[in-house]
């Protein structure tokens, strides 16, 4: 078996041999990757059931669902084939220019967006991930090397093996490709003109993943997908930048100028419509003036959902009153302080009541989770002031804190989402995946005679297009 | 002493409270500051004639000269000023706009860009880091942690509290200040119309630095500007996200379609323009093919500024052969495996004949330090398959690896340089102490109906412009 160290330089020199492949190379490896996993739907599909076999009675009945690859009619198999023909569709984002200026005649200074690198992902249950990832590493011109849960390792396996039979295909009919290649402005070597199989390697043991995250000078980004103990385990396990959410405390506050049935719609849909995931909220915050007249209605629609309500001693009094059978049926009850700190994942909500958008701004800032917070409220002035001063990576007026997800967002395909402060924030689609090289192209250029006043710098925008054409 | 904990929340406040903060007040801010440091110059040269008192003989020269905050005739001191102003003038990075898209009808999504939060610098010997990195930080509505050399002590606590008086003075004013801004778009109310002193807060003990570092919930990114070892011991021990270069491998590769004499003033601009910089060279690479006609001319340059050439076996033979004199006063020496792996930051070369170009690409990748690299040729070709293939910061054709630099760049200012390859990388202006937010401007959307099929997106490009307003 390969060592992590092993493992991790195979995918360095991939990264390297992958960062300039064209796009019509990448794109004919994913269609390849398409086709094979369409071909190998039997053996994928029956090394998903012993999974599922193994499993059965251990996991929840989520988790199962999750670790299930063919889904209502194969539907979630469907699903899981267009996605790759999806990545074909995305931009290149390989190349694009995005800052180009001009430093002194002849002296052109660009940014060229290029992949990050090595990127080791961690995922748990959903098998679907190692073909979702793959597409978008490729795609990017990244390696990947992935890493699995047990319970979907003969899953993960079959995928897997079939993403290698698509490349080690793709580069045995490389010769013929090569001709028509060969004007590529890249200047690849037609030799070159392959994905090579080790950008996606797939480890499976919990100690290949220990030595991993202490290979910093090797592996870029890591991306852990799962629970929270995940997360918060591989942050602090190692020195290589984790792009990830942990928690995810989202709330919503209804404005004194909020319409009482758009907050009780956004309410229910933020708590209710899928409650285990990390944009679904968490915390109902109302504002003290629309306590009376808000709260009855917003709390109602939730309770008529199922949702029980841990209330603050303001929200309680208004509650209990105007909903006396469901505060009788235990459905209505009094917050602890760890309430608001809490993510339920489940049909529970904590509420309080907050004097203006000032103390629902603090609030927010801090119990939630840097995630995604709405506020309901006709008031511009309110929403301006409550998008521009909570700290989340998403902040949404008169709008469900669900639609935080790359596909609603029409980014395409999603990585993950995370709530870190640099790099990037909220849903993240192959930007993601992206870095910079700045390059500058002169004639023979030295800085000794800018420095002695003997020349200076004559600076110019160049427009992208413009630039674009020269990388 | 305010402990650690107490430094970070109270950092952490002021973001909070800064990062709506209008461009005028923050320029108010920046101006302030510039007028009370004029004003105080006396003092704080006194204070910094007292760290030089107390540093002299124990530092060397170069480090002695960066300690000395006047400069000759006052220079260094009027330049740290007029850096203050030119901060004033640089663009607002707050609240820009950088994507919007309509998700559907009466649905719109926005990314506007934010300040990053709290920024812990770490910095040595220069003094005018307080004033540089306060004015970025500030204007970008960030709050900064400084800590200081101990060589410097003094003087950083001069400066410090030039900023502190100029802020508490601005507070001070506020009332009059309020009025005028009571329009405001961000709905800030009066009462917060000043910037709280402590969004620049200094610290000067090492222990104070060791428990910064490990608080990743309040400080979002540290910047550690120095020495190779500091920066190297900052990534070592903490789980915040660092912005830094270590060393800088930076090479030279003269290819075989290179004018001689070009390369000869790439390379001795790029070594001994300033041999201590993080972006000079320390590698020279050769095509084989050039090695006889064009190393002697490019060594030979090279030589006559007096640097030590540590050359491989086919190198060696070439230079020793064009210029014995040099040889034998042993300036033309053989290379160790180690040469080509140091930062010398001295007048010393590593020389090393490669076969082709992307031989000069793998020994790059191998040894150099992802900073800066550069070609000189006169092939296209050869030069883009450079830039897409060198995984570095900064990629140049027929240029000098000196012009790494965010003022060359004309950024303005520069935070540092990164080699880092997520967030930000290479010469390192505003950008990298912003990140954003995703802002859904919605009218009681909820997710349910397009996931039922109910609705569908109907996706559209907001242009920018138009998007900006709305902020």
């Amino acid at each position: 078996m390969a060592t992590a160290l092993d493992t991790a330089q195979r995918a360095r020199s991939a990264a390297l041999a992958l960062q300039a492949a064209p796009t019509e190379l990448k794109n004919r490896a994913l269609r390849r990757i398409h086709d094979t996993i369409r071909a190998n739907k039997a053996e994928i599909l029956a090394a998903n059931r012993a999974d599922l076999e193994v499993e059965a009675g251990t996991l929840s009945a989520s988790l199962y669902k999750r670790l299930d690859l063919a889904g209502p009619r194969d539907s979630k198999f469907e699903a899981l084939l267009q996605g790759i023909l999806d990545v074909v569709e995305l931009e290149d984002p390989v190349g694009k220019v995005t800052l180009a200026s001009q430093l002194d005649n002849g002296l052109d200074l660009l940014r060229v967006q290029c992949p990050v690198g090595v990127i080791l992902i961690i995922f748990e249950a959903r098998p679907e991930v190692v073909v979702q990832i793959s597409s978008l590493v490729l795609k990017s011109g990244n390696a990947v090397v992935l890493k699995g849960g047990k319970e979907a390792a003969a899953s993960n396996q079959a995928l897997w093996a079939s993403i290698q039979q698509a490349l080690a295909s793709l580069s045995r009919d490389g010769d013929d490709v090569d001709g028509n290649d060969g004007g590529d402005a890249s200047g690849a070597s037609a030799s070159k003109a392959a994905i090579p199989p080790d950008a996606v390697q797939l480890v499976s043991s919990r100690d290949a993943v220990t030595d991993l995250l202490k290979l910093d000078g090797l592996i870029d980004l890591v991306i852990p997908r799962g629970s929270a103990s995940l997360v918060k385990h591989v942050r602090e396990t190692t020195r290589i930048p984790v792009l990830s959410h942990a928690d995810g405390i989202c709330s919503v506050y209804v404005d004194r100028d909020a319409d009482a049935r758009m907050a009780a719609d956004v309410a229910v849909d933020s708590k209710t419509n899928y409650p285990a995931a990390c944009n679904a909220a968490e915390t109902l915050l109302v504002h003290a003036d629309a306590a009376a007249s808000h709260l009855p209605v917003v709390g109602g629609a939730l309770l008529a959902r199922g949702v029980q309500l841990r209330c603050d001693a303001a929200a309680l009094a208004v509650l209990r009153e105007a909903h006396p059978a469901d505060a009788a049926a235990g459905r209505i009850v009094p917050a602890t302080q760890a309430d608001f700190d809490t993510e339920f994942l489940e049909l529970v909500m904590a509420v309080a009541v907050v004097c203006d958008v000032d103390a629902a701004i603090a609030h927010i800032n801090a119990h939630g989770s840097k995630h995604t917070d709405a506020i309901v409220t006709a008031s511009e002035a309110c929403a301006k002031r409550f998008m521009a001063n909570v700290d989340a990576a998403a902040v949404y007026w008169n709008a469900s804190t669900r639609f935080t997800d790359g596909f609603r967002y029409g980014f395409g395909a999603e990585v993950g989402v995370s709530t870190n402060k640099t790099h990037v924030r909220g849903p993240v689609g192959l930007e993601g995946l992206m870095i910079y090289r700045y390059r500058i192209y002169g004639n023979g250029h030295t800085v000794a005679p800018y420095n002695s006043g003997e020349r200076t710098y004559h600076r110019a925008a160049i427009p992208l297009e413009q630039a674009q054409v020269r990388v």
